[in-house]
């Protein structure tokens, strides 16, 4: 339950002292995580489109050297932790070897309401699959 | 049917040649034209909530000289014309006096299916109201 | 002088209507159109690195249908006119063969300082190399 | 050393969901760090300006229950402890009353290369008669 995304800074996303500006690091975990996801054949879109929602509760970023623009990033993504309510995914971004940050956050599965509701079962199964597979 | 609104540039919404980034200008214009309906008595928020929905389809910008981090911008809006299903305003955008950006937007009504409908009745009246009041 | 970029809209990109925000296709534009400059052996990093930016001073942008979360977009970018210190792009964007956008933007050449220079000659000569060779 | 800043939720900021997206806290953060500094008459572009740059290493937010489009938010910034290279920060987010989100960062002050620093003797005293006064 490891994967690995490639992501081009934008210029868009840089700001003034010519960095990758720091919150854009979430959205990076967010695409990181859809697509380890969708590497098991399943997308967050059916998950959000069966009133299944993943609301997040919990992040921390330690950030270990700069990302500039044009810089490709490789994201690590791992489900380090899954409840039936709760998934948790551990990201270390890194440039051409060189480590640039680490993070962690806590999803947990909502209905429309925004009520704490039990993952839906096929992606319960999917997991339980992909445990005894490695 | 003009209102001023003032906008402080914010760190992340500057890029890497110390600019405030040009898509940043259509977030403001957003703000801008919530900000004249706000000054109104209505708000965008209840629009939405009533099944109306303003959807962009056409805008245009030209920018005239940068704005930087932490320069406060003051976007004059106009309602520049309305239709029955669409509006348009008009922005001008300054910063201390000088000409920043100008640009023009048209925006449609649909309902929740995407589907063009007239404007809310109050809202009409509210526009021949501030139009026979000025 | 034509290229395609193919851009998945992430879930940050997306408001509350369930669409790619408006802003969002300046971003799209911008990486459309640096995407079309490497594809010819050339980056904006290195025009940035050697003291020319290209700065906006013109958009426009037609929105023909809405894009949605997890929708990949095709961006078909043409270099529809260049001067000595200016370039123009058009860019039609659709998904699965439906129109969702049409823009056109203006570059301009500057140096650090901010004032209108000539664009490099290497790339002026690409420019002339393509517009031989098509 | 504690201040309060008050952001409305834009509509580019919200998610799919309805909600404010998680990224742009870190935006809120960063503002409302800025505002603290502005109260005690020093602004972080003067930093900038003087060769003081100040880069995030550490980010924690905890999200206690969702924003939404055109709320007000307030957040309570306090500067948690600081040491000659550091500053950190600690954030309450609140609307009307009903907790948000809580966050903490570590800044640390660099030079215009990237190498840690003290921080400008101007701001380690206005920090010392700060926490005199108190």
């Amino acid at each position: 339950m490891t994967g690995e995304t490639q992501i081009r800074v934008r210029y868009a996303e840089t700001d003034r002292m010519g960095l990758l500006h720091h919150a854009n690091y979430l959205v990076y975990f967010e695409q990181a995580r859809t697509d380890l996801l969708r590497g098991q054949g399943l997308t967050y879109k059916d998950m959000e489109d069966q009133g299944f929602f993943l609301v997040i509760t919990n992040v921390e970023v330690k950030f270990k050297s700069p990302a500039r623009y044009d810089d490709v990033l490789t994201i690590r993504t791992t489900v380090s932790r899954t409840t039936p309510v709760r998934i948790e995914h551990a990201y270390h971004v890194s440039c051409d070897g060189r480590a640039v940050a680490e993070g962690k956050t806590t999803l947990a599965c909502v209905d429309r309401a925004g009520k704490l509701q039990a993952l839906p079962q096929w992606f319960q199964d999917s997991r339980a699959a992909a445990r005894s597979a490695s």
